[in-house]
């Protein structure tokens, strides 16, 4: 027996502060802020956070509503209460007492009713990708902020802000629309409220791209505030389009407030000295991967300044995919890309897939891996391998189809060089539970731009176009990459992501306007226009199926069909116009007697001999 | 009613010939040439070719053997006879009678015992593969035959003969024995009689090399006919090594004899003009495939002078895989390596496959098919992919390992380069249903020898000799690569194809000697087999499992581990002596605290810094 180990002095010494000076709990924060009757899951556990709120009790009277449960972490700064929110609840406001002895303190909390119903992303969409600080600033009184850690803004200087923000982007949907846009994808918009950090000697990191999350539930005021947010959202319903929500489950600032005073000593991904993850993926898939390997690839952090969340801990993961579903329900999201998707805990990413789809069926997931082949990448998402364990994610951005474009556009043709990596990457589609509805891209922000890896040269910029427009998936464009924006990351990732030229309050020109593009400019942005706005318009192109043909001497080309409409795309990659001779394509050009090349409205009236200049992918509706 | 359509004096004519010159059956060919009791599969069906035999009646009285069915074809001189070869048959000599009206031929046909058990080939095994017109001439006797299509032989001309043949092979299986090797596989020994043909302005085309066959039942006379070929059966077997048996199913030669004389319209692929192979196998599993495709890939010829079989027509299906049985039983076979796998009809590969693997459960079956990607590979083998049609090979030589050794043994190291590549082919390992079993090469007669593509370096041909030999599969290895034959496939395939020098009279070296070879051929050679005896003795290469590490700085390790060993392969891709920190390795060499040099025999008494030279691969076994 182990009776009076601690004498009374010590009972006294650790117990009495609080006796004595116990006063009204002190509520910083109840995360998620509000919440919803009427989900499917009934379950919702509060994050409650203020100094020593964990030695509160906690107590509720709310019709519908039932205390389940509170519980105590190691650190006495957090609560974590479950509540039922059964089907009789009502929409209302709900007081929660915390009470310390005679001490109490209500807590408002409102839950409303849910509403949403996402349109999803589907095929059917483009997706337009926007980095907000460097798209467009729609009011210079949001620039910067002297509370916050990074007061600064320079349009000049790559690190910092420049000023760009969520009514930039309202400002510009006509544009948008008009370029055939459906779906609007922006680089993160939650508070990103940092210091500048020291990457290397000449190097700065800072949150400016959003990726940097310091609290989840604000849009940073420097782009507009939930209010901008939600208007934004309105804006785009209004017309049709689309929002897509960039998730960051994998990591947070360290500027972040719950890691400067973090609820559990396993919230976050510990390890003795520093270790960087080793972005190996193969470690998840390989089953040869040694599980110290798998560890370092999980757990490892990302930068020094990323804090790697433990998806493992079960009150951070209700956390991220409560907010997760907060963020679908208050924002009225369509689809949500999700960050650095091949890091996080994979149980956890099943588990807040399915939840968000159980509450939002038709929302769209797409996670973000850089993987190179068809077979690793396809791990990461919904896929027809026996690997151990199956994902349920239902789309990825492709990677693969990605390097393939952009790499076979710097070759020339060969067996498995040009534009046979085009045709090769997509013969692996095999691996895919539903390829049709990866995401596609030529550029994003972390890569370099389309049109500078392609030697600038204008003839191949619309060969990618064209094909990213018309092969299987849901396109999604790089902001200006419509009006030839180009650059390497070289010296820093800000050169892939400079200011959309008329975005800014004294910017000389202004290429969201015919008249302030170069020629060159008007040329490729109404090419994408006028394609991306035929793709609105034809369903063969969304829902119907993929017939492509062995490349041969240069040649690639395949056959978006169904039963209504066939669209034939016949690229000729070589330096010298070719007539091409369509016999071997009778599988899908059976019946029909000429075409109507859709970029020139030129009828051609012969099938047999189609006339394709250098460089060029003819599109053509094909006409019995 | 079209009663009298031909007036008598046509009937005469037609069939006038046959009944006044009837005469007896004149039977050229029954093949299969014997048959054994005993097999699983009761049914045989004899092809009887014999000019106009297909005018014959056929009676057999043999007990246990019934006479199920006689079918004709176009061609007259063709019979297909269906037998069922019941339990209670008994082995013996049954006659088969043909008869035209009175007249009546006998034919005494063979039936043995089935008593052949194949030891299969596995990992524990090293395979070596042989050219055998190019390894050792045993007997200058039967070097070349006037009778024959192609009567000369010429060991400087690289399109003709050079002499070698099985008496050569048995001759040098102490060499082989003692290099480490267990099993033999050579390419093909069945009849290549046939005409030297002009491939190009400058290049013939030849078959010394054994896959253009013209006779399936027959080993090529010039090595030593079908006596030889058992006798190193048996050889080999007494010794405890094994034979495995090169097959082609999709080709044969244009001098075959059922080609110049083709039993149905549908023997062959035939197109209305010329149609080569277009060799991309994408057509095969990409779900996006055009069938006109998929059509020239499988039935367009290899080359103008190999016929394509249509292994869609049943007599010929059955003629293949009766001829498969046939093989394995006489000449006691333990595995076959199935040549152009993937120009194969899938449906008749499996079949195929299942036949066998009926008939002998420890055959193993590998196939060859040049796929770069494991995803794709692993369409024509047992895999984890949910494709459409499931192979049911058992193994495969294993393409892109070889390209990702080849290939990183060429490269810097890098993120995808350098031994990068070997380590992230094995990651993708889960697209195979038994990878351990693939057979892994760095170079075969159809591939610019390995010393060559390496740089012709010592120190990297040993880091790939390395990894072949511990990593998992099942190794074979090139005629002469142990004793550094080198060369390009350039002017003619023969430069990868050299005479193995001793092998032949009038040789000046003989480098199945140690007194013959250089000191580096003999570095070399005592390299390989000393690694390669070690294999044969350690089970843990064989059958234990592999745990492979990220590589690092140019630093790839891994093991090979089972219940009583495990085996260290630490590798510095390098040109530094580096020391590695095997802190990561903990998975792997907890409780071990020393090592053992298999190849220098050097103890390492501290395994926390292990001293790695420049470009080597160490082998430690690991101890407690």
């Amino acid at each position: 027996m182990k009776k009076h180990l601690f004498p009374p002095f010590i009972f006294l010494a650790v117990f009495l502060p609080q006796l004595v000076f116990a006063q009204a709990p002190a509520i910083q924060r109840v995360e998620p802020t509000n919440w919803w009757v009427g989900m499917k899951n009934p379950n919702l556990q509060l994050l409650v956070y203020g100094k020593n709120i964990g030695s509160s009790t906690v107590s509720l009277t709310y019709p519908g509503v039932r205390l389940k449960k509170v519980n105590k972490v190691e650190n006495p700064n957090y609560l974590f209460v479950d509540l039922d929110i059964t089907p009789a609840a009502k929409p209302g406001t709900m007081v929660l007492t915390f009470a310390n002895g005679n001490n109490r303190t209500p807590y408002r909390y409102e839950l409303r009713r849910k509403s949403h119903q996402p349109l999803g992303v589907t095929p059917a969409d483009l997706i337009y990708l926007i980095m907000p600080d460097r798209f467009a600033n729609g009011s210079e009184a949001n620039d910067k902020f002297a509370d916050m850690l990074d007061p600064n803004a320079d349009a000049n200087n790559p690190y910092l802000r420049h000023g760009g923000d969520i009514q930039g982007i309202i400002n510009h949907l006509d544009y948008l629309q008009d370029l055939g846009v459906t779906a609007l994808w922006m680089t993160p918009v939650i508070q990103n409220d940092e210091l500048l950090k020291k990457e290397g000697p000449d190097r700065m990191q800072a949150g400016y791209h959003g990726y940097h999350f310091t609290d989840h539930y604000k849009i940073d005021r420097r782009f507009g505030g939930n209010e901008a947010y939600s208007q934004l959202s309105k804006a785009l319903h209004q017309r049709g389009m689309k929002l897509v929500q960039d998730a960051v489950y994998n990591h947070v600032s360290d500027d972040h407030w719950f890691y400067k005073d973090q609820p559990t000593k396993d919230w976050f991904n510990t390890w003795s000295s520093y270790t960087n993850t080793s972005h190996k993926e193969q470690s998840l898939y390989d089953p040869h991967a040694a599980p110290a390997d798998l560890k370092v690839m999980l757990d490892g952090w990302f930068t020094p300044f990323l804090p790697d969340l433990n998806q493992r801990n079960p009150y951070l993961a209700n956390y991220l995919i409560q907010h997760a579903i907060w963020s679908t329900e208050l924002f009225n999201l369509d689809a949500w890309r999700i960050d650095t998707y091949k890091y996080n805990d994979m149980a956890f990413m099943n588990r807040c897939n399915q939840t968000l789809l159980t509450e939002y069926p038709k929302l769209l997931l797409f996670g973000e891996s850089l993987v190179s082949t068809p077979a690793g990448l396809s791990y990461f998402v919904k896929n027809n391998l026996n690997y151990p364990f199956k994902s349920n994610l239902p789309s990825t951005l492709d990677f693969p189809l990605f390097n393939a474009i952009n790499g076979g556009l710097q070759q020339n043709f060969g067996w498995d060089t040009g534009v046979s990596r085009v045709h090769q990457t997509l013969a692996q589609d095999a691996v895919y539970a539903d390829p049709m509805k990866l995401v596609t891209y030529l550029d994003n922000h972390d890569e370099n731009r389309y049109l500078s890896v392609i030697g600038d040269d204008l003839d191949k910029y619309k060969m990618g176009v064209t094909w990213l427009l018309t092969t299987r998936g849901i396109p999604s464009l790089y902001y200006g990459t419509e009006i030839l924006m180009k650059n390497f990351k070289d010296p820093t990732d800000a050169e892939v992501r400079r200011n959309f030229p008329g975005g800014f309050p004294g910017d000389r020109e202004n290429k969201f306007t015919a008249a302030g593009r170069s020629r060159r400019e008007n040329e490729a942005f109404d090419f994408v226009r006028k394609l991306a706005n035929y793709r609105r318009a034809t369903p063969a192109l969304h829902s119907g199926k993929l017939m492509q043909y062995i490349p041969q001497d240069g040649l690639y080309t395949y056959f978006r069909y169904d039963n209504n409409k066939t669209v034939m795309v016949a690229t000729n990659t070589t330096d010298k116009e070719i007539g091409l001779d369509t016999g071997r394509f009778t599988d899908s050009m059976k019946g029909f007697t000429k075409g109507r090349n859709v970029l020139t409205d030129e009828t051609v009236s012969d099938l047999k001999l189609i006339k394709l200049p250098a460089k060029t992918a003819v599109v053509l509706e094909l006409m019995k």
